[in-house]
């Protein structure tokens, strides 16, 4: 049964990578020592080395070993070994067009959907949407497709923003673009705030965090949805 | 001899449509009576022929005629024929996906380059660019390409934002961003922020607006520009 842990960030205001996470990660790897890291999303300033030894480091107080994805010859094979995986964000974009290039799409897809654990923050949580069209990113590759890993029945906006109220700025709200992608696609959005996180287990989905989450569904005005209504929303896993 | 305006949007705080370009608008498109409109970008909500009206209305006071080029049959011949050019905003990814899907991006460049007046606001600024990669929409549509007019010899980031240091956010800002588009690509970036625009006539720029423009190069430090840096700036038109 797939397991799946979706955050809007891998660090909220005031703390360190992954710190606000940690109980929450400490019970959903339970059960493994180590886990595969994806670094692809990073657009560098920091090495693949350097993001996964951050990785480690928001994973050393409960004892996981983090091991980058790059340092394998053959990354699709260390995908099949992996006992649990975490990709990190960065860019979307950039994270996709790594994935087709290595072919990694569908072994990714597989694993999950046999059951391997796989934790998401931003861009990582984006992918595992249907399409990454709801990325906040910016293209700043071209990648082969859009479609990403679907395995839930949503698209994610992570890093969700309210309208500021008092804005003189005229750019279009986070609500705007997202209401502009049902002009054209049918999928369910949630915007996740900072702090939020989408857990699936046991077959169904829990609303991490003390916020709400923002409800986008086509033709209809967004909504609040707390964890019980988030529960009802996506029973269906359906693809 | 080209001659090009962009603008980084098309109503700014407390303004109605195209108001506070009126002075620059009536100078720019002196010698011509009607323009073709470019509805492309508009994802609906409001339909091609409301957005023409639209527009329209922004040139009522100049006594300009809009003609949207949905409503000829063979728009590509419409561009052709026009003695004048004005690209809306909305959605860069729609406008660059429907521009290639009527095979018109090599026409539009062809008029421009051949002197045709050519004005844009955000999405039809942005395509002026040599990519589209650094616009802020979202991937609404998947583009056969992310080039694009390559008519002026940067990218323009519209809409630009500076950081708000206040924020507790954790997305990236744009600041950020544009630094990630620098991490795989060379093109120089223009950060336009509300209000201003550019201008290219007499083969050279003019930063128009009150505020000064954020430049973005490769392995550089991002720099404030005036209009006198900004014509020293991008003096040479060599693609």
């Amino acid at each position: 049964m797939k397991k799946i842990l979706l955050a809007s960030t891998s660090t909220i205001y005031g703390g360190t990578y992954l710190s606000y996470l940690q109980e929450e990660l400490a019970v959903f790897f339970a059960n493994v020592d180590e886990i595969l890291f994806v670094p692809y999303a990073q657009p560098s300033g920091v090495s693949y080395d350097e993001y996964t030894q951050i990785a480690q480091k928001g994973f050393e107080s409960i004892g996981k070993k983090i091991v980058g994805l790059h340092t394998f010859e053959n990354p699709k094979e260390a995908i099949h070994q992996a006992k649990a995986i975490f990709t990190g964000g960065g860019n979307t974009f950039l994270l996709v067009t790594r994935l087709y290039q290595f072919d990694l799409m569908g072994t990714l897809r597989e694993v999950i959907e046999s059951g391997i654990p796989y934790f998401g923050t931003s861009a990582g949580s984006n992918i595992a949407g249907l399409t990454m069209q709801t990325t906040n990113d910016m293209p700043i590759i071209y990648p082969p497709s859009f479609d990403t890993l679907g395995v839930v029945p949503f698209n994610l906006n992570p890093h969700y923003l309210d309208p500021d109220p008092d804005s003189k700025h005229k750019g279009e709200t986070r609500e705007t673009r997202i209401k502009e992608f049902h002009k054209l696609n049918d999928t369910p959005v949630v915007g996740l705030r900072e702090g939020s996180s989408i857990l699936f287990e046991s077959n169904r989905f829990i609303l991490k965090g003390t916020l709400t989450a923002r409800i986008f569904l086509k033709d209809k005005e967004p909504f609040e949805a707390t964890n019980e209504d988030f529960s009802s929303l996506f029973k269906q896993m359906d693809r």
